[in-house]
């Protein structure tokens, strides 16, 4: 309806819109309504249940899973540096992967995006690098809020929606001793220590995006639907890979991380160095080179792995569920 | 799952989002399920159908929609003044009566608050206004992100899911000449034209929130579900009441809007004289007084403005739809 008369617009934050609106279209699946068809610029419409062969009543009982969030130091670096291309990726796959271990599904992504003194060229950066981890995630990049007359300073935020069939929830509830803990390879810091980090590493390292463990992880969870195979997963986020345990295990159980079973990439040891951390405050702020963890009946633990190494992970056993509480080491 | 022991955090925003969690759950309906249980802080879960009497099966093939955006100018003129019990009511106002526009019902908000300097007194004032609004508009307000120890200067954004019918998706399709313009009053200058207005109103007229029409207009569309009663809506936000018309009418349809069938606030004339706008510039920056705009059949207009009336709305009949093309004057 309304002709798409409502794509000449008169605002120049309209006409941004606008000039972005390409790049995202090429992220958006068939479950996508056009907001300009029923009049609705600025909104996103997406169809739960798409009536194709595929989409066909996917659930019975949805649950929708909401994450939002924003950038904040990271947004400063790469002020400073003068680089957009990163922080947009980083957003989506730091949100992206807290849906996913959940078991949702993702299916699209606002940004919303206030740009300050910031030009027109870093914003379509910034929504071009957005657009390419939407696609990687497989949801789909819906209209956000771009404003550029903002006084205030840039301001980066993001909204990521998924679903899941309710009794598929993964709430870690049949964790068990002796599951084993997959550890993902992270790309460098994440998001995580940035204030830290700030005064040892250069801004490429700072800027590095969060690894989006989408592609791989959705796969696993497609492929043992049925059996009980992947009991509880962790995106290492705020409080470092010493932090979501307690979160993920049922009471009573611990995770047991066996010492020298990865490898800690260097520039967490130069961090250590350089910031005077200990181990204890290294591993309670770092992913120290784990950005993600499943933990997994024994069984399956290679043909997992098998898996994800497929879709490019570099992956390990790095411990295993033990009677206890929390975190133990070994 | 996890029994709760997530409570217990190790973060200073974490701290913060645990303080204003009483505030938030006051807000949830049965359909929201404890993000702690499922060992995911910071997620938002809700059922889309709820295995009640009441909820049962609501969506044969439900369209989410969703809507992104930041609080601007708004948050410097809060921090201007201090004053900070307006602006998370603005916000969900804001992005609440976009949803409705096409005819959805809301289910959950999600903020994203980076409080840079702000003390936590700001920011629970901030999610207290923001709840309260949740719960006028009927939505639930899930976990967001708030961050603290960010550099950032303040950023405040959210996010508003709804839901709707695929087959009630508002349109404006079946909109006809001869249907009437009902014009709801403001709240003063909601969200536009804050900068130009910022050197002539004192702070207070700045703050007031954007009035949330969830209440009148849900119920408006609840006791018309069957008929084609409302043929399409429009919040008026950016554009001003000169807006949204190419939007929300079908081709070769104009809306005539009727001078003097509303009172224009004083404040408006006060802007026009002390900005030196034209009465274009000023219909095409401000509401005018007209906060949102319903498209309905001529011989339901009473009965629809009945029931606007009856939610605290003032309303009347501002113009009709007529053969054209956008915005005529009578």
């Amino acid at each position: 309806m309304a002709s798409h008369k409502s794509k000449t617009t008169t605002t120049a934050d309209g006409e941004l819109a606008d000039s972005l609106r390409p790049v995202m279209e090429r992220t958006h699946s068939p479950r996508v309504i056009d907001a300009r068809d029923v009049g609705a610029r600025g909104l996103g419409l997406f169809r739960l249940d798409y009536d194709e062969a595929l989409f066909q009543r996917n659930y019975k009982e949805p649950v929708l899973v909401a994450r939002a969030g924003g950038v904040g130091a990271k947004l400063a670096i790469a002020r400073a540096a003068g680089r957009w291309d990163t922080i947009g990726a980083d957003l989506v796959a730091a949100y992206v992967n807290e849906l996913i271990c959940v078991g949702a599904e993702p299916l699209f992504f606002l940004p919303c995006l206030h740009g300050g003194e910031l030009g027109p060229g870093p914003l379509a950066e910034i929504v071009k690098s957005i657009a390419e981890a939407c696609t990687r995630a497989g949801c789909s990049l819906l209209d956000g809020d771009f404003a550029t007359a903002s006084p205030a300073t840039p301001a980066l935020s993001g909204f990521a929606v998924g679903v899941v069939e309710r009794r598929r929830v993964l709430d870690g509830r049949h964790t068990r001793p002796g599951d084993v803990v997959i550890g993902l390879s992270s790309d460098g810091l994440h998001s995580q220590g940035l204030e830290l980090a700030r005064p040892v590493l250069d801004a490429d390292e700072l800027l590095r995006p969060t690894r989006l463990y989408a592609p791989g992880v959705l796969d696993v969870l497609g492929a043992y639907r049925v059996k009980r195979v992947v009991k509880a997963m962790a995106h290492i986020a705020d409080g470092g890979l010493g932090g979501p345990w307690p979160a993920v295990l049922p009471e009573g159980l611990a995770v047991r991380l066996r010492r020298g079973s990865w490898d800690i990439p260097p520039i967490f040891q130069l961090l250590a160095d350089r910031g005077g951390l200990d181990n204890i405050e290294m591993m309670n702020t770092f992913n120290m080179g784990v950005g993600f963890v499943m933990i997994v009946a024994p069984n399956f633990a290679k043909p997992v792995m098998a898996r994800l190494r497929h879709h490019g992970e570099r992956c390990g056993i790095i411990g295993k569920v033990v009677k206890g509480d929390g975190l133990e080491w070994a």
